[in-house]
């Protein structure tokens, strides 16, 4: 950890750093100094972005194993690495620990080093402080040749989706309502997956334009067409659930970190390919056209976002 | 700021992003992406660390201005980049917000614009989240051609410090036992200067290590003479204290953000052009022998702190 405060207790801080460090292992590095010494190779652009967890805010402390809540918190930091077609570099986490959680923070610490060590990212940095309520506030620093941004679709795009979705948002339905979310809802809230390697093969296969689904699918395409100043036409009839979810749950649940993509309409994209390599489908979803906005297809099933409008 | 969550309400969000991006101005760059995009020049490499600010444990509200909480928040991590010798690239800021502090935000926020914009740092991106306690967690980038490393201290080297000590020491006692903290001693908690220009001064005049003081002198000078493998011999009869303070609060106090610097025996620092240039001076405090741990002459004065040795 780079700069640790004292605010701990100068030995209880330095011993869960310590203790944090063996956790980890040979997944965190160049840890000690004042900053880590991170090298970007010629050609590469470095992407950054910063991302909190706050308990009570994220996600409630009956939901989640400790283990989770570390490996969620760092796979929604990891993620926008992912959205911007970026290979992982480091990572950074700053702790807030209340005191009943510091026998927590070892298993919080392996959470994060699982979901870095899956994504390939070293833990370079950190800091750890008391606080009164649990956070994670997860910087990630990656690397790409040209990044893929937001504002990158073109009129006669055709955008594309990874994953099934609505898992997290009916995970958190069932919780909300006091009772026991399915398995499998339960599973991509307390451990989705960054799309990394997926969104590199996608760079690879023509993909110049991408977003994470962080606020839901139809906010996140409405981000896309506002940055590329295009239309989107979603027709979401073949958009791919979790089983046991609705249509609308799927369409605007957040926290789901899979990716929306545009491709030129030109290029061809093999789909196919893309679900045998990484066990998850890859669905057209629609279109970008010249205009503002979002319009979706199929919308009888969906309840229109506010600020929307519908074209068939 | 990027990949904003939407744990405040949307519309609150937003509208409280958009409320600091407006404050910024031309301060913030490339915000709005789901990573901020920046470039790493040829034969530089890139320093990051990340430090984190917590209302009750590193300031009490009553202590300081909203917009003093986001400068000095923001200092304490760019000091990071001065003890690495390091150009700032970009900051990211997460902010823990509770209600009863919102109406503060757009304060706080100038706090860390003006911070930033004195230290040529360009804000790339940060986080928003509704939280029970103010906190700010900053993360920083530089580059360095060479960066400084704790580790560079070499036998025979020569150490400096910059700038007065004590300050930011003596202001929390006073607030502690009730009174009120001398104008000069509250500037120096409140609004500290994270020592980049200097420290880039030092590394052309030949500096080859730096830490920056945030634990306090003696227990910074050690993690420089453990990460070194050296003794560090220092003769504290010189060192410069702000008007009031005790040697002790000098030597112990934490939170300074001045820098100590080693640079070899053979090479000759011009202390008057340093202080004439910067307005603070530049002090020798000290030598590096073969051995291990710190040794403290003039310690007559000075209540030795645990686990460091007494040499005369």
């Amino acid at each position: 950890m780079t700069d640790a405060h004292l605010a701990m207790g100068e030995g209880r801080e330095f011993d869960a750093i310590r203790t944090m460090l063996q956790v980890w292992g040979a997944r965190a590095s160049g840890i000690g100094d004042d900053a880590a010494i991170l090298d970007v190779p010629a050609g590469q652009r470095l992407v950054v972005s910063t991302d909190a967890t706050v308990e009570g805010v994220h996600f409630r402390r009956e939901w989640l194993k400790p283990e989770e809540i570390g490996f969620r918190a760092a796979v929604a930091a990891l993620s926008d690495l992912a959205a911007m077609g970026a290979l992982p570099l480091g990572l950074l986490l700053g702790l807030g620990v209340p005191q009943d959680w510091s026998r927590s923070l070892v298993a919080i610490a392996r959470g994060v080093g699982d979901a870095a060590a899956a994504a390939g990212c070293p833990i370079v940095g950190g800091n750890l402080s008391r606080a009164k309520e649990l956070s994670l506030t997860l910087t990630v620093l990656g690397t790409a040749a040209r990044p893929l941004e937001r504002g990158g679709v073109r009129t006669g795009d055709v955008l594309y989706v990874t994953g099934r979705l609505g898992g997290p948002r009916a995970a958190v339905r069932a919780w909300m309502e006091g009772s026991t979310p399915r398995v499998e809802h339960r599973a991509r809230f307390a451990a989705p997956r960054p799309r990394i390697a997926e969104a590199r093969w996608l760079v690879d296969a023509g993909c110049h334009a991408a977003i994470d689904i962080s606020d839901g699918l139809v906010a996140d395409a409405g981000h896309l067409a506002q940055a590329s100043g295009v239309r989107l036409e979603l027709d979401l009839d073949a958009l791919p659930c979790v089983k046991g979810v609705s249509l609308d749950e799927a369409v605007s649940g957040g926290e789901e970190y899979e990716l929306i993509v545009a491709f030129p309409e030109a290029t061809g994209v093999d789909v196919v390919t893309f679900e045998q390599r990484f066990g998850v489908p890859l669905t057209r979803i629609g279109v970008a056209c010249d205009g503002t906005g979002i319009a979706i297809k199929g919308a009888s099933r969906v309840d229109q976002p506010r600020g929307h409008d519908h074209f068939s």
